[in-house]
């Protein structure tokens, strides 16, 4: 049985596509419409059968009057829309996203979408974008993040962790704010690190071309440079606080290391190296 | 035809032992015998079948009589390597390594062993440590770099280049000073900065293990921080004053990445991120 009759997704991109796609397999969703300011982003989420119908207009949204809104645009467009959606939905629609930052912005939607607000932030995704690249199975056995408040609706709630459920997900409960500081560490940092390495290596590609010279590992390493710019300067803006904390306990470690290879500290950077390994490899381990 | 009879490896790990099967597979060298201070590595060599024969003593060599020897131990055990070798190996016997630092060293190896020596550096591994995990085709499809110098051995280098051609790789000429700068930025940088991420995520972690929350991209991002902390800590310390210039242009790509997420300027973040994609999508294109 379908968990919702007319699910609308704001943001017809590689997330919103690869969630219409999984909740098309699932059953979990009957119709599927699609919002995008791009034009060229509904064509293409058609083409991929991603939604049944699309529009490049918010007016259109109480004809099709939805029983689920996903937010799936870069954060730092949420408020806005939030504010667009109130008058055009009805109120036992629900509404949750797949933002990336959580935190206040999480207390900002529901002030503006009252308690039918459930934050969320499905732990998946690769490095590409556009809706062309969606893919069905993205949630399969993937953790999603909720994070409710006192405020929000127990019964949104149980649909929003039913729907994740569905379509394959592990969900885990977690505090807004706590989510920030989490996911500011283990995602939003390593983003900035990533960024920033090719930064580096165009800074320094003068008289030598060093990318033609990608070593073991540096493919894959620097893969999530690749990732949508809009998107993550959203994130890094919206989660700002988090970030440049995380940023400055990172640029304290690399420093670090960089005094130890400085000073020629054998056996304090053969632990330090030896540490990351191990707690690299436990990794492994656990997942 | 076999190219070598008799070759000799010194350090029978991952790299020593993939060489070790490539040569085998493809018909370069008719014995192999794998020397390591480890009596452990010698039995996984044997094991594995990289080696025909193995010992833990340097005085076994001369009823060898290799006619080539690979280095293929740390790098800063090749000095010390090359002094114990040179009484102990014929007059015609070449010498050459897989070391990941050319530069000084390859001068001073030069000084040692001199004009046999050949110095190499096939771009091509894996985190992976150990004889246990070598792979036959490690080498194949990838770069091999060379680093001659005005008093390199035609000969030597000439059937050093014939080993990499007949492993698979593409063998490319550099100098090696230039060597040094290319690979302290695009792999040895690298490779701190992953080690780095690791270690800030240590220290971020308390009262949250950050690490049960490994989210798209985190893996392959600190893959290459679970690669061995000798081979590394060696590679760091050798190659010290490019690594260093390396960290030091990073930290500043980073601080200046973290000004702009500080100080919320947009239009000047996504330039920032879009100019990391755009070379990042580059190197996907160009391999």
């Amino acid at each position: 049985m379908v968990l919702f009759e007319r699910v609308l997704i704001i943001g017809v991109g590689f997330m919103g596509g690869s969630l219409a796609l999984a909740l098309r397999r699932k059953n979990v969703a009957d119709k599927i419409y699609g919002l995008d300011i791009n034009p060229d982003s509904i064509r293409k989420g058609l083409e991929r059968g991603a939604i049944d119908e699309g529009s490049v207009s918010i007016g259109n949204i109480p004809s099709f009057d939805p029983d689920l809104v996903v937010l799936a645009s870069p954060v730092r467009t949420f408020r806005r829309i939030a504010e667009d959606l109130r008058g055009k939905i009805s109120s036992s629609c629900i509404v949750t996203d797949l933002g990336s930052v959580k935190g206040h912005l999480v207390f900002e939607l529901e002030k503006i979408l009252g308690s039918r607000y459930v934050g969320g932030h499905p732990i998946a995704g690769t490095e590409k974008s556009g809706v062309e690249h969606s893919l069905e199975d993205l949630f399969e056995g993937k953790k999603a993040v909720i994070t409710p408040t006192p405020r929000t609706d127990p019964k949104a709630l149980e649909k929003v962790k039913e729907l994740w459920q569905r379509v394959g997900s592990k969900v885990e409960l977690m505090d807004p704010v706590l989510h920030d500081w989490v996911f500011g560490a283990v995602s939003h940092l390593p983003h900035a690190v990533a960024f920033a390495l090719i930064d580096a290596l165009i800074h320094m590609s003068n008289g030598v071309d060093l990318f033609k010279y990608p070593g073991a590992g540096f493919r894959d390493f620097t893969r999530i440079a690749a990732s949508d710019p809009i998107m993550w300067r959203d994130i890094f803006l919206e989660n700002k606080e988090n970030v440049l904390k995380a940023i400055d306990v990172y640029i304290s470690s690399l420093s670090n290391l960089r005094e130890l290879i400085a000073e020629g500290k054998e056996k304090l950077l053969t632990d330090y190296l030896k540490e990351a390994k191990t707690r690299r490899l436990k990794l492994e381990q656990e997942s």
